[in-house]
C-alpha cells in the first residue's frame, strides 16, 4: 500500500474470525457485522469493513457466492464494505495480499475490521496473526478427527464460540474445547514473530499486572442472531484488555516483523533473479533433474558460481 | 538431505494422499500398506514408507497417536516405515522439511511412499506437489460449504476415493465430485513450478498421444478393508500413465524447481542476515510500528540504505 495511507493505519479493531467448513462463521460475521451498525440502545454503532478469505479455493467460486448471500443482507449500508480473497498463487502471497486490504480499510476509517477465514490450517494461522483479536468459530459433531484439527487453531484463539448451538452434541463441544483450553491456557502469551533475527532478540512476553487473558467459551445459533450481543461484548472485552495489558502494543510488532520479513524476501529474490540469466537458472535445475547436482549443489552454483554477481 | 544421498532417489513412487479430517484417510492409508505388503497372488509385494503430514498441528498430539495406532497393525514388519511430521513454524518449512524426509526414505530405497496430509488448503496442495500421484479421499455428508472447499483440492487429484461408502449420500458425493471433475478436467495438466523465472520461461504442458488422463472416482470402506484393491490398481494405472506420457519427467522438473527455489530464498535471506546487525533491523522496525515509515520504506532502508553492504 501507499506508504501515505500507512500512516493513517492502527486505528482499526482487527478482528479474525475463523473456523472449519460447516460452522456456519459467515452467518455469525453477517450477524456481527448487523450488530455494530444496529447496535442496542447505549452502544455506539461502528462501521465495519469484512475481509473474507479463502485459502483453499483458486477458483473463487465460494467467496463470490458468499459476498451474493450478504449482499443481500448488509447492502444499501454505506458503514458496510466487503470484500473477499481468494488464493491465487501462494499462500504467502494471500496473507500478503490480505495485510494489504485490512490495512486499507484501516486507513479509510472502518472501525472494526472482520477478517473471515476459512478452515483450520497453517493458512488461518498465518491470516490470523493479522488480527488484535480472534474469534474461533466450532460446531457440534463435526467429525470423528476434528479435534485434533483444533489444537493449532486455539493457541490463537482469544474468543471460541460454539456456534449452531441448538444441535445435539453442544455440551461435548464446549467441554472438549475447555480441556484443550487448560491445555494451552493460560500461559504467558508469546509474541513470536517468524522474524529472521528471533534468535537474536528477546522474544516479547506479555509480562504485566492484570491476570492472563482466559478465552471465553460462548455459544451462538447466527441463524436466529442469538448469541450474537454476547459474542461483541467478549470482543470488545478482549480489546480492553489488550490496551490495558500492553498486549496491542506486542502483537502491531509481531504483526509488522512477520510483514517486515516478507517483504525482505521478496526483494532479496526480486535483485537476485535480475542478476541471474534464465539460461543459466534452466541449465543448473536439469542437471538436478538428472541428479547430477542436489538441491544444495544447485543453489551454490546459482550463488557462489556466480560471485560476481554479487 | 545429503548430496551423496540425493542420487540414489528417483525410484521410488510418491504417492499423496489427502483428505478432510473425518473422511477416513489414515485408515485407508494403513490398509493400503497393508495391501502392498500382502498382495494377492500374482502381485509384487512392495516396501512402504508413511509421511504423515500435519500442517495444522503444532502440537503433535493428533500425529503421533496415529502413530500408535497404526504401529500395532503393522509393527514388526521392517518393509513398513513410518514417519510423522508436525508443522513448527512455517508452513513453507514443513513442506520442505516433508520433501527431505521423502527423498531420505527413496534413497533407502522404499518403493512407495505415501505421503498422507491432513486437511484441504493450500499447506496440502504444496505437500501433494511432491507426490507424483495424488489421491484425494472425500467422504459421503461432510458439512454444508465442504464443496467450495474441494474445489482447490481437485485440481490435484490424480485418484479420487469417496471412503465411508456404506454411508448415506455416497452417490450425491459421486456425483458432486464428477461434476466438479467436469469443470476441471480434462486440459492439458499444467506442470507449474512456482518458479521464480516462470514467466521468462515456457510453462511446460503435457502434450503427447496419449488422451489426457481422466481421474477415476473409486468407492472404499476403509475399516473393512473394501475398494483398498482398487485404490492400489488405480494408483498403479495412473503410475504408468505418468511413465508412458513422459509426465513423470515433467512432474519431476516442476517438483525440484520449486524445491530449488525454496533453497535459494533460504539463502539469500542468510546472506543478508549475516550482514545486517540486529540492533539497525529493530530500529526500522521500531519506526514502522510507529508508523513513521511504512513496512516499503523499511525494506529500502534495510536494503538500500545500506548499500554498502552489498
Amino acid at each position: 500500500m501507499l506508504s501515505e495511507l500507512f500512516a493513517h493505519t492502527g486505528n482499526a479493531h482487527l478482528v479474525g474470525i475463523t473456523g472449519a467448513p460447516g460452522t456456519g462463521k459467515s452467518t455469525l460475521v453477517n450477524q456481527l457485522a448487523r450488530y455494530y451498525r444496529n447496535p442496542p440502545d447505549g452502544e455506539v454503532q461502528r462501521s465495519v469493513a469484512i475481509v473474507a478469505v479463502d485459502p483453499s479455493s483458486p477458483f473463487t467460486g465460494g467467496a463470490i457466492l458468499g459476498d451474493r448471500v450478504r449482499m443481500r443482507d448488509l447492502s444499501g449500508d454505506p458503514g458496510v464494505f466487503i470484500r473477499s480473497m481468494a488464493a491465487r498463487g501462494s499462500l504467502g502471497g494471500l496473507a500478503h495480499a490480505t495485510a494489504s486490504v485490512v490495512q486499507a480499510f484501516d486507513a479509510a476509517g472502518f472501525e472494526v475490521v472482520l477478517i473471515e477465514t476459512v478452515g483450520a490450517g497453517q493458512a488461518e494461522v498465518d491470516v490470523a496473526r493479522l488480527a488484535h483479536t480472534t474469534v474461533v468459530v466450532e460446531a457440534p459433531g463435526l467429525g470423528d478427527d476434528i479435534q485434533a484439527i483444533k489444537a493449532g487453531i486455539l493457541e490463537i484463539a482469544d474468543v471460541l464460540v460454539v456456534n449452531k448451538a441448538d444441535r445435539p452434541g453442544v455440551e461435548n463441544t464446549e467441554r472438549a474445547l475447555r480441556n484443550m483450553l487448560q491445555l494451552a491456557h493460560p500461559v504467558p502469551r508469546v509474541f513470536r514473530a517468524q522474524g529472521y533475527f528471533q534468535e537474536q532478540e528477546e522474544v516479547e512476553t506479555a509480562s504485566n499486572e492484570l491476570p492472563l487473558w482466559t478465552p471465553p467459551v460462548l455459544r451462538s445459533v447466527a441463524t436466529e442472531g442469538h448469541g450474537v450481543a454476547e459474542l461483541a461484548k467478549a470482543i470488545q472485552k478482549h480489546r480492553d484488555y489488550l490496551d490495558e495489558s500492553g498486549d496491542w502494543g506486542r502483537r502491531e510488532r509481531a504483526r509488522f516483523k512477520t510483514e517486515l520479513d516478507a517483504l525482505l524476501q521478496d526483494k532479496l529474490v526480486a535483485r537476485w533473479r535480475n542478476k541471474v540469466p534464465a539460461s543459466k537458472y534452466k541449465s543448473v535445475l536439469e542437471q538436478v533433474v538428472e541428479r547430477q547436482i542436489s538441491p544444495y549443489q544447485a543453489v551454490e552454483a546459482l550463488l557462489d558460481g556466480d560471485r560476481y554477481v554479487w
